[in-house]
């Protein structure tokens, strides 16, 4: 939030212009007049508690028409477990990309994938890169590791009683394992690791969670833990929360790259010269070039992980496929890495360690984003994995697009032309 | 990407269960059959390039049914600036959060706030935290800076060349701003940084874009300046690109906090003890614990900034009001803070150095996000510092909320409740 | 590097006061006229190498006998494994704190704290830290975990050799701790971790290291390891090298938190709100005040971990105690907390991840360095881990001791009156 | 602090070996019993008290006389102003590496570099370097910004007070410079930069410090401004606290590349083929694949900057040259590029932001140390600048060579020759 002195002076100088400090003063004070009317309590979808939010709401009914059209009125039933306080819905745009052909252990085949975005010229660079990639032979892609975590933290009087609770839950993995899967059939509780800070102990409980993503059940798996742990621990807890903010969840954390959060993937691909030449109009000299500065630049800018827009692709693949949107801010670090082959060619490499992906549970189920999956033959059950790996590939066509268009500096005029219609 | 031994080990079994070491090669190897069709090339939207795509897709008629539905074929020709390769959208339930006072700068008065997700509890969870911050008189939030850039990279032979390089571009800055400004009538160039490394020169160009967020008016104001230099450079310059990755475009950064990357936001409210314990079932003490211990597991666990959950609502947000849902990666980094006031009640605030967002421009215009910036008042120009702070407003009532939840231990029991329906 | 563009003006302005540009670019070529006398060959230490060495460097002879005097002249032969072209020695003043009260698994007792600096007023903090920790009781401190470790990096022609390569190394823990144990006594391997980017491989081989700090054992253990796989993979392996830059060796990182690096030891002590009145005169809420606002000060200026002043303590006890002064960069990196406790007293904690100390080799056998270990009764065998909670200790006395001058508005009378005499 | 369950069993297991579970709680608690003799309080050096705190400290004779041997005794008038509590003098080897030829804006010329240390391998690594660069025409080095900062924390009622705070410092800069320099010649205050977070207020004030490294100078300026504000601030601050840990002091942080701390030095070299080759024992290619390897690795262990081993040269610079070795953790981040030049030669070069060096104050002075300086012919005025030039190509110096070693595959056999013996 740093501000150098002569932008915070021109910033106040602005302000000042438009008020005085005392009407700042008033604007920013807390104001304890009535407020607006509460939205009626009952969260669920009936076309009564969708009709009083409306009233509550008091909008045109043109902006009404747009959200709880009639399609949408419909088929509002199926929104129920997704949502609460429901209006409508929001429509966003699904291009589509491809064929992008993934060799991985689970993803195997030619896919066209849908992406939801309203982000001018990212379809289009998308699908560019997946066809570079499908000419190439496709994308090698491996999913390295998964899991999912809860990180309950406890408080103690001592570090002494931390100790000796520590010393105690090291002797409880297998009723913790037993306890976990009291809960979920698909849960699997695969390990747990221990932080001491002075008289905290955060418990890392990481697990296998099938074709879900998983933070559902990981948080009810952990809670089973977590009440047998208050009640049965030999050695009083001060203070105990359910979730510590040491899994990681819904952040970028450097820790993706030590341990297990979501679905590691790591993505190759050799593109000859020819062919960078002929489809991106540079040369592979001058896209490692691009390589070696951006990635200094990232580093210069104290990114986590080195990399160029995996959250353009993501963000776009997570909406259209019904996944957690806000795990993009986690699922969008990993490495990039482009270098010369000794035969000249281009080698492109991704790895993202931390994607969070599922084909059942979420968004997964509601009609358009099971539709989007569908495309792939990538909904339901079985599919998890797979999704992972086309997720990588994805990012890396990315990648190569995007850079390919920096290097032939096409990256502003695609911008121009495809913005501006 | 780091794996333990033992869970190598495990992964590793369970693969060659299924496939022998040769299978799994073959399934890894790049793969020349021909390809899937080519999805035909022009990317607009037309009644016959959205036909000849579905035809390439070969997809069930289900599938085309749900995402080019009638209503979405109707209106297909206002998606033609944001997609290409359209085929149809996806819909994601929206719902309310509100009332949410915000005394603001620029935001003043009651919002209802609409939420796109597909996360049960998420919209019930912001909810309570918006009824809880607007009994307590409103959240004060305060705009401190803004501003955009672009980071283009320059190369030369040597370090003599980039600091005779730097030397002359210091005497350009007036130049560059008249250059800038022939491309935007709202975009302003409001300074340039100067990063050297080696014989590498970046130069950050910091914009104030009016009501956009602005990427593109940027990037494009950017061109006209990087032309400029290629051509009038007194340097010899070995190769350049528009964007080097120092803006940090798309990514969290701890860049954020020092330099100027959308909108810096701060806002705060104070909570009285009561209110705490009426509404939140909680303590004032117990939640200043939570803040203290979370704070130190987002520090274990090395992420920029110290938060809980900022990336739930901006990410439902930016969905539902147009905005970019890839920044969302850069967006949700920042800092919560909860502590005792002298009198006993709650302090808590959060800072978001990063917050992309504008009124105009990119999927604002859209008609369902333009209805859910409408149902807010604040579509069209002269919004975008206003959805600042009501993002910033927001992200505190979801601190509030998810904080008070793991202090009363509701969390787990909500997300059973309201995920299993 | 980033300079603001006016900053950057006024830099280049005041060189050009000095010189015009060509005189600049002369200065900063390359320059190929003969270059002074080389440094003689032989790098041990003899009365003729030494000599010769003096007679190359051409000083005043008050410069050498600064140096050279006759005490290390006598005792020179002491550092021939510890130095190359020794020309002397440098003499650091040594102060001493305590006595330090440390109730650790491995250390016991009331320690005198030998630390070498020249920078004034620290050891008289420390010293201040240390009496008030005794006076309550003293400091517990417990060791959590240890460890050193190697990372050697192999690289492939693709990521099916790389992943092929990792399936056979999880085959040959056995065979590589044997070869470990074969290079030395003390040094036992204890783990590994993989790590796969694209097609390269990185393998972290984890050691305990007995009471050295043990660097040099596991490089040459490592090195035992990496002939072998060079010789027995099946797998061709494109170029390897021994340290790959994953150990985090010499540099603070994040992975710290996550894995083993040195000795991780966390301390604590509570200090009455009687004792803090009168020993450091201010409160144990303001002391708590502070740790808050400096804590988000570290998170917002990007740190790794929060924490106050680690580095100095550390630096003048490694310094005096023969330990590696360059581990200072990783070792000094951590957390603290202060908190009230329900009575109203202090909590003080700190948590140091990376602590590369030992009680045996590299300078802890030199004479004045294993004087300064045996001040505390901890040089030789037996005695690392003891050492490692020392050090946390003392980290712990420095917390409290600048902390409590920052809230008694005395830190800069402290180093005005000390530092000017 | 994270440790894997099995590896947390295997330690406790280990500990519960030697001790009970009671033993070892007993281990831990807190002592009350009488602590050992404080040391006396005169912190001062005379002959009476450096014998009092011998005695108290109740060593053998040989301890003492290896720390206070008879040229310490008689020279210990020296260490008045750098030490409290003074019990005599570690002595640490220092060799000499060089010639080093540095063509930079301010050091010109063939410089033979000390070096203190106590690591085998060191002095010979830097020195192999040293000459390197010499054949190939010399390091160019330039500095490219300076500046060292304190930064003071006020705490607020409120946002509206924090933002009236702000509003009121930046009409006061003036005040704030003239203030600043009623406490020093040298000192001058540069720039103020300003952060708001939530009710809390940072001020970084920037300053040139001349000569000297400067953390004393712009402790004592600041404390003037600091007061001043106290008194005259027209809202009413709740607490501050001079230096509230946002200026980077003694630690690595990121904020390093965007803002001025210290001295900020970029070096670089050309290596021809052949020279890498006769000197090296290995290949461009090699090394450049070692440089993108490491690189990584240090991005993926969540380094500050990628580097590789800047703390060795720089600790055993710092403690020869009587500069202040705790920040060597500030100062050993930056950025390492190696690449093929058309030519086909080594381009290799570093980038340190945050080197923090004097030729005056802190232990420049003292006998030993200065003849360190004297060596360089860079003691006294007029010489920080150079310094800092020599440090950054010192640093390259050393990436240099144990990268060669790492290719060539010399780094095991290196440390084992000469730590050896």
């Amino acid at each position: 939030m740093a501000t150098q002195q002569h932008r915070a002076n021109k910033h106040l100088g602005h302000l000042l212009k438009k008020y005085s400090l005392e009407q700042l003063k008033d604007r920013l004070s807390p104001k304890h007049h009535t407020p607006a009317h509460s939205i009626p309590r009952d969260p669920r979808i009936t076309e009564k508690t969708v009709a009083q939010r409306w009233k509550t709401l008091d909008c045109d009914a043109s902006v009404q028409q747009e959200l709880l059209d009639e399609r949408t009125q419909e088929q509002q039933a199926v929104y129920q477990r997704n949502i609460e306080n429901f209006i409508g819905t929001v429509k966003l745009p699904v291009g589509i990309a491809g064929p992008l052909r993934v060799n991985g252990l689970f993803a195997q085949g030619d896919y066209y994938v849908p992406l939801a975005t309203s982000e001018a010229a990212l379809v289009a660079s998308y699908n560019r890169g997946a066809n570079l990639m499908t000419k190439a032979g496709g994308c090698t892609a491996l999913l390295l590791n998964e899991g999912v975590s809860r990180a309950p933290g406890f408080a103690f009087k001592s570090l002494i009683d931390a100790g000796a609770f520590v010393a105690w839950t090291l002797g409880q993995i297998d009723e913790f394992k037993r306890l976990a899967e009291t809960t979920t059939r698909f849960g699997k509780l695969q390990d747990m690791r221990v932080t001491v800070e002075g008289n905290h102990v955060y418990l890392n409980f990481e697990y296998l969670t099938g074709d879900a993503s998983g933070q559902n059940m990981v948080t009810i798996a952990t809670h089973a833990i977590f009440e047998y742990i208050k009640q049965a621990s030999p050695v009083n807890i001060d203070y105990a929360f359910i979730e510590a903010n040491l899994s990681g969840d819904k952040k970028a954390c450097s820790q993706s790259f030590q341990s297990v959060r979501g679905k590691k993937v790591t993505a190759e691909v050799v593109i000859s010269a020819e062919l960078v030449k002929k489809t991106l109009h540079t040369t592979v000299t001058r896209m490692v070039d691009y390589w070696r500065m951006s990635a200094l630049g990232g580093v210069l800018s104290g990114t986590i992980g080195v990399q160029g827009h995996y959250a353009n692709g993501l963000a776009a693949f997570y909406i259209a496929c019904g996944q957690d949107a806000a795990c993009v801010s986690e699922s969008s670090v990993g490495i990039t890495r482009f270098e010369v082959t000794t035969e000249g060619d281009l080698y492109a490499a991704v790895t993202l360690p931390n994607l969070i992906v599922g084909s059942v549970g979420g968004g997964t189920g509601l009609p358009s984003q099971r539709a989007c999956l569908d495309i792939m033959g990538l909904g339901g059950q079985g599919n998890a994995q797979a999704l992972a790996e086309v997720c990588a590939s994805l990012s890396l066509a990315g990648e190569l697009s995007i850079i390919g268009a920096l290097c032939a500096d096409h990256f502003a005029s695609a911008h121009q032309s495809l913005a501006r219609g």
